[in-house]
């Protein structure tokens, strides 16, 4: 494998989206608010999931908590309701408080009877703490930035130390936002979209497509060893019609994926995964229809599973390679894989 | 029954403790801050479970989540370890943002190395949606207004339309924080504290020590009919030596006394309760001694199972009884069930 | 109120089904097979939630665990799917493996393919310890006992002392079979019916309609006192469309009807509720076609939790009511909430 | 790499004790009785987690269920209580009831107090479908077979095609029992063992240390492909003293492991972890004292994490390494890992 190679290796045998990137599933858009000045090392990525109102028009969703070491707000509600009802946001962990009150007043404007004639509204906010290279005490991002983030989404976007990425350190380089596809088995059109926030493991358990490319590099550069502090989260979308139960059971699978890049999902890391699907929304009036459309037959799940293992494991590999090294608080620094690799 | 009494009816058979409010078990402390101007109904309610840090001194806590639809903060890592690690806040449902920052800001005060050297800590804040008699739209509460029930927390505190209580309804009545204990049957002087903030039910729902008060006002009154949209936080803890998952079991319980006050958890409710111990705390640091006591046996919990029955039944009680009337946004009031009872 | 009545107190104000039993819920059917034998009072009881095979038609349900001390098979895999694949079947304790066999065994007489082409079959048995009256060691239940009971089920059935409830105790008293039921709010059509296998709770906690009818009696027989060991099985039925999340939230409901009849959840005591739909089936065969039917919008769910609330009271209320006294293993004895209620 | 080495592929980095299996964990002993005659291919495994009464002395334990598409039994009450109470026993799928049957009526010869005077016990099955080589119809094991299992368990073992693991397969090989453990990191003189029953998978996904073996193989031999309809047991001990919410963190490590080795978790897969600790017992008695021992402080789990998930992928790499091949039911044949290493 020659790793200077301008694409990351590619993971796995299913064929990927046009995008490679969880904007594959229609109606998908992600949106980056950076800030990156001296000790300021963060941002906010949003994900919208179509272009109506989500409040109005609620996305079936469901999430798998496969370490709780975590500060994500909104999942409860996920998990009774089994639908989401504002755009993905992700951040850091402490500003996780300015993007949710960012969310209820994005919603307050667009729907002025929330909270009034009609129930209030959930913020889905998840985070990683990027305290390493980002002064994370600053608390420095403000509503605003989610603001910012939602106008900018759009089908196309960059990977890597931008957005809420910004400040991620993975295998102790530089994560961030990664984001893969892959398409399901079969004639069906189904797509499995990943995108995932990277900020955890170890170096020396680095595994590249199989390799065990960080106990090389840590046997290299003895002495080099942090603990696992970090956390992932890893969002799935799938154009498959799929109810709360069965979107549930994929979301499991973003583990896999993870695992085979090396996580042992230590104590100190928040692991989750959240899946939902555009095949349908769910109405928030009465008045409106509920959908009325068969879901995907229990047996037939199996492709679906398998990629999004595959998709979570390339886009935890693309959030590493798309990464460009960063300098932050009290010089803090991380380099790129790419540039571990190039040295090998 | 004489209505016109300046107590509430008593609740079950078991012994209270000497305030008959959570402040029974040793060591805890109620704080209130309260906001009330013409369209501004509503607060912020604080509970220290010990005097010392609770970053540092972690509460061993669980909690039951009986409908999930609802906005509070930080129960995913309180399910994950087993224990909290800040005071444990109530609020309105769009000030949990605010109050989760100020508890990162307290936090960050008292150790700055939280997001540094140290892992980032875990805002816990719950909500109920005071929107009829508050304009919660108006995000009220400051990080300041945290501050200052913190700062107020003592073993003597207020009841009823108080701190976060202050706008919330019940049943159609006033509702908002309610407190009482009970002694556990046997010699263990093992004591089940309760506070409630409630804001849940229908008014023909409502039951009043086994009699259907509710049913007969309705029927009085008839007309009188709102869907049910609240939610109710229960608050439980002991002095006895329980686990996480002991306390998981405990806080299962409260869904029991809730529902002998008329509950049927509509689906709009968030109704979640949350169990802690002050036996013993688990340190922040590895170098500090791990707690070395025995538990409870599992066969002696049904006493403590029974005490929070009875003390959950008596805190929603107390918090229709001790409120005082309140009208607020636009117009809207509610009365009291002393008031109504009276009429009877 | 004339405790002589030979009606039980009626529960709540909702309006019940035709038979006031879990048969109003159109195509479920109830079958008993009774041992009656000096030391062996014990039985089988089976639901059948529709007149085909439920293996090809799967129905679906969720379950709540409120306290989980108990060997009822079968709840990992539906809530896994959401699916049900036999009829429910209900026994004592050490009989659930003679049972589960003979599901087991009249699936593959009905599908030779089971375990060899198509999966295996999934044994769904829910039990209650009932060792005090009757030689639970002896393990009298063979597999034919549940093809019996099986043969016999059809919409009239008889509730107390019979079928798997013959050797129940609940609140020191005889237990078993109950059944109600509850028509939601409104014109839907909407009917909930609840089915109990009883035979938990102390005397003194017996609540009967808001009435402490057991404090008053056991301080009348001050001496009379067992610790909690019961358990209660609780099934929930209902012909509006709920998918497998919603059928969660209504089997989380039953827990507020059990708790106004006066259980505090007893360590010892297995406390589970299932809720199953009879509006649409998911086929075994990706060939046949998924259901494609609209279910019932989140708000209107509060009529249907009513219902199950007020259904799972009086079901266990019946339970206690309908009951005939028992003697069975060394001359234990149950006496009946009716002749108790004489006695006042 | 050769292939043709006794030993298999040695996983990962950290140290493994003095068996390298399960047994390591001090105390442990595991029993195979296996059935093998043309269509009967099947058996039981038991393991022993100490030498005294498991009913009396509970071990400390919980479960992770991955993929709930399975029939094991006893998991229910392990959640609730964080112990278990009976060897672990493994067996197929429709052969639960038998060895369920079997430990009743143990615990019964042990414990005539059982279901009289003390509680019921609480069975503890684990299962996988062998249908492909066994006619699991025959439902073969019978509770005798238990007994033998549990009566010939010892620290030294065979893995592979014996006990429950004589008829399993795994990625469209032989699969069965496979055994490994690893030493956590530091000087704790912690160890984790795993055991594990395969059978899952599709031949194209089988990685092995890191190697797409499965890819390369279904490519030469296009045309082989099955659904993946198996499942897999993992069993983890330590002799770290855990609690119940830790050992399930432990428990879910296990997944990583398997992740590692191809596994996608196929719809129709049982998935399910459990971990014990053998450092301390819970009495049954309430007159016994309970333990009062240090736990591990939280931020030392990551050792034992990483030696889960090192455990796991060799344990399951072990089951197909020293299974044989068997030929079974209508003449089903399995060939070995060794043999299709051995071709390329």
């Amino acid at each position: 494998m020659n790793h200077a190679l301008a694409l990351p290796p590619r993971i796995g045998v299913l064929p990927e989206g046009g995008r490679n990137a969880v904007t594959d599933v229609p109606g998908v858009r992600v949106g980056h608010c950076t800030l990156s000045r001296a000790e300021i090392q963060t941002g906010v990525t949003v994900l919208c999931l179509h272009d109506r109102s989500h409040f109005l028009h609620k996305v079936p969703a469901a999430a798998s908590v496969f370490n709780g070491f975590g500060k994500s707000v909104g999942l409860m509600q996920v998990e009774e309701l089994g639908v989401l009802e504002t755009p993905i946001a992700l951040t850091n962990t402490f500003s996780v408080p300015a993007v949710a009150a960012a969310q209820i007043q994005v919603a307050m404007a667009d729907h002025p009877d929330i909270g009034r004639e009609s129930a209030t509204v959930n913020p889905l906010v998840f985070e990683c703490n990027d305290g390493y290279l980002n002064d994370i005490q600053a608390m420095a991002i403000e509503p605003t930035h989610y603001r910012q983030a939602l106008a900018a989404a759009q089908p196309e976007f960059a990977q890597g130390s931008i957005g809420a990425g910004r400040g991620m350190s993975c295998f102790g380089l530089k994560g961030g936002i990664g984001s893969a596809s892959r398409i399901a088995p079969g004639d069906t059109g189904y797509v499995v979209g990943a995108l995932v926030l990277s900020n955890f493991g170890r170096l020396r358990n680095l595994i590249v497509d199989g390799k065990p490319v960080g106990r090389v590099v840590a046997e290299r550069d003895a002495g080099r060893s942090e603990p696992d502090k970090g956390s992932i989260i890893m969002l799935l979308g799938t154009n498959a019609p799929l109810d709360a139960l069965q979107l549930r059971r994929l979301s499991a699978r973003a583990a896999l994926g993870l695992a085979r890049t090396g996580s042992c999902m230590g104590h100190g890391s928040g692991d989750i995964a959240l899946a939902f699907t555009t095949a349908y929304t769910v109405p928030q009036r009465a008045t409106d229809p509920m959908p009325a459309i068969a879901m995907v037959h229990a047996s037939l799940l199996d492709g679906l599973f398998e990629a999004a293992v595959e998709a979570t494991e390339q886009a935890v590999l693309n959030s590493l390679w798309f990464a460009e090294p960063v300098t932050g608080r009290d010089g803090h620094a991380r380099t790129t894989l790419r540039s571990i690799l190039a040295q090998n």
